[in-house]
């Protein structure tokens, strides 16, 4: 414990989140999250940016993950400097200044039952 | 921003577009998605060849995916030299002549609530 | 095209068919598959060593991938040297002759509607 | 068989255990796994730590993989030194005594129809 692992930018190429959702929420809302790891004994100052298909991308988000802990970070709750927009292309870059690991997350529920995705996002060699 | 990150080669060994599909068009139309990041200044010329079970190759196909764009690509979309067959395996290499980022995933929408999969493509090193 | 890319040895750690599916069959039955794909000008033979909780492994089983050819091999239909146990924990290890690249998806149906898993398998460093 | 294979530190930045399920027990109950194998003639020894988003990390929990077995461990199951929380965002962080390769996979039965996600977890360059 306390030794940072991981990379310090990571790519997100597919993102996506619906308007519509089926469920109670919050739990049950579709959103689109990167799970970040910060296993190190300093905090992780993240800035996300934004890609999208037919504009400039937008950014930076800053998000803070505290020494040893994770943070399961939703797209949705991202208001600054601009909401993430719904049934919307997007993708994302993290760069952080420490290492972190990232994963990213999807939970659809669109329809009456829920859909999940998962993988571990692109790491970007140093 | 602005600084190209990821691959020039990218192997995804998973593909199949069912032919049905449950839920309004075309949101939820059972589609193949290829999400492709390009972070540089410099339009990615991409080119796609199709690999199947029981005959040649097929491509090229030839996306254009702008500078600090993203381009999440349908390969139902996909028509020339020929439209991708319909509940057939098929596996697909890309490869572009700047670097990019490439996520798989498939909305399935056969039965009556969609499925969802998706994973970081497989980056051929260089 | 011709250039074969990828890793000769592949590791998937996450293995389980169920014995129960919905849905019309062949499309719908419950599978587990490894999705192969050989770029290049040379078949690939393939040896697939099983893992359990509970015994020794079992193996080889033997699939050839031809020269420019995708093999989305059901390890449902593995019967020789024994079929896959249902409703088993397994692993599994692939070991070819040439580069191949490697995704596992599974499609579970054991309830109304199927919900899917997919990513890249582990490629062994050579 | 017989050869050690993968890395000897993992990361999960995904983890999420819901408190409800809908469906026939233990295989339909929602849950967290992580498969690991281990391919090589000696038994892995593999210490968990579990990160939270506003505690201290929590660990280690200790498991055994026995030489040329696989694991599928539900986290569902640890108990010592003390039960995962339900509802909870966390991460882990495996490291083992011998390389083993591990794959995260989750089932949510939260509503009426299961889900599933799965990725290769982060293998730790050592």
């Amino acid at each position: 414990m306390g030794q940072a692992i991981g990379h310090t930018r990571w790519a997100i190429a597919e993102g996506y989140i619906p308007s519509e959702s089926t469920g109670p929420e919050p739990a049950m809302t579709s959103h689109e999250t990167a799970c970040l790891l910060n296993t190190g004994d300093t905090d992780a100052h993240v800035e996300l940016t934004l890609y999208f298909a037919n504009r400039e991308p937008v950014g930076p988000y800053r998000v803070t993950v505290p020494a040893r802990r994770t943070l399961h970070l939703r797209f949705n709750d991202l208001e600054d400097p601009a909401p993430v927009p719904r049934d919307t292309d997007y993708a994302s870059v993290l760069v952080s200044d420490v290492p972190l690991v990232v994963q990213h997350t999807r939970l659809d529920s669109r329809q009456a039952e829920n859909a999940l995705l998962s993988t571990v996002a692109f790491p970007v060699p140093s």
